[in-house]
């Protein structure tokens, strides 16, 4: 489905127009090359076991992203809300099969293009080659953080901080994932949540 | 201290030569800007309070980069050998202080450069941000797979996974800091190791 520019989340025009200053025709240009896909609560954008070849922006809705451990658990990686991007990074990049799925939380809007296409904008606009350095250098380091946190924080501290961070999650992300994402069984999560209401 | 290319570790001259195609002249500029460090074993090459603003190629030697959690304690973060790059990613881009250290597990002799030098270098060398981009990407994806491992495998399956990937670290590294780079008490180690050599 082809886009109207009218549809498309206002974020998305300004980082390319107003951050990177992309002329008309180079916005005109990257937006011909994306289609518009609808996904239902609970639909699946992508499995593991496929090769990533394509990203998308989340337009409207929310994804979970999450892998299957080694007993069988789903392990929640990330949310993806309005104004991110979602596909698998790793497999883009590697060409090897994802480890993990992407799935909606909420009726979702996602602005899709492919990997060959996306390379094919690369080499007309050179900014957009900007663009993604900066997105890489902005995951490597939220990476980071999220991994020394895992590493140094209790429980509580990383739920405070998802709390200040992130508050949107609490509105519209069922528990039991928030528990997952945080590392922790759902009861253990409702244990902190209850220690906290005590002490307000 | 200059730099004689006679003591550059053939890697980093075959990453920018080779793979990024630099002219000898662009070659010649971009070690014109750095400089040589040693540290002995134990010294610090950085510490967390301070902003990073400079970055350092590991020449000869291994350091550690920790932080310190909550309760005092040291956790180690990586481990960074020859032809590995040191210094403090989110520091260096955000400005803010860091929050972890880098200190010399051997003797190690470091090619240095600042912030403000490399910023001039990639103005002056195009291919340079080619080679920043891959570096972030490929930092990016290494990170996802760790948080992912950490996330979803057993002591066990991350103890062999890193003896496959990284057999260097058991003989250049004490077992204290492998215990906590895979964020376990020591005794755990060693209970894992055992159960391994009692199979063999």
């Amino acid at each position: 489905m082809a886009i109207s520019p009218q549809i498309v989340n206002p974020k998305f025009t300004a980082a390319f127009v107003d951050t990177y200053g992309f002329t008309k025709e180079e916005y005109d240009l990257l937006l011909s090359y994306f289609e518009v896909k609808h996904l239902k609560k609970k639909d699946f954008y992508a499995r593991a076991g496929t090769v990533c070849n394509h990203k998308a922006y989340v337009n409207r809705g929310c994804l979970r992203n999450f892998t299957i451990d080694e007993q069988g658990r789903e392990r929640t990686l990330f949310f993806h809300f309005e104004d991110w991007w979602a596909g698998d990074f790793d497999s883009y990049y590697s060409g090897k099969p994802s480890a993990c799925y992407f799935q909606a939380l909420e009726d979702c809007e996602l602005l899709e293009i492919t990997k060959e296409n996306f390379s094919y904008l690369e080499s007309m606009i050179p900014k957009l080659g900007l663009w993604v350095a900066h997105k890489h250098t902005r995951k490597a380091m939220a990476n980071s953080q999220k991994m020394m946190e895992i590493k140094t924080l209790s429980l509580q501290e990383r739920y405070n901080r998802l709390m200040c961070q992130e508050p949107e999650i609490f509105n519209r992300v069922p528990l039991q994932y928030i528990a997952s994402y945080l590392n922790v069984e759902p009861q253990s999560l409702s244990r902190v949540r209850k220690q906290i209401q005590c002490k307000k």
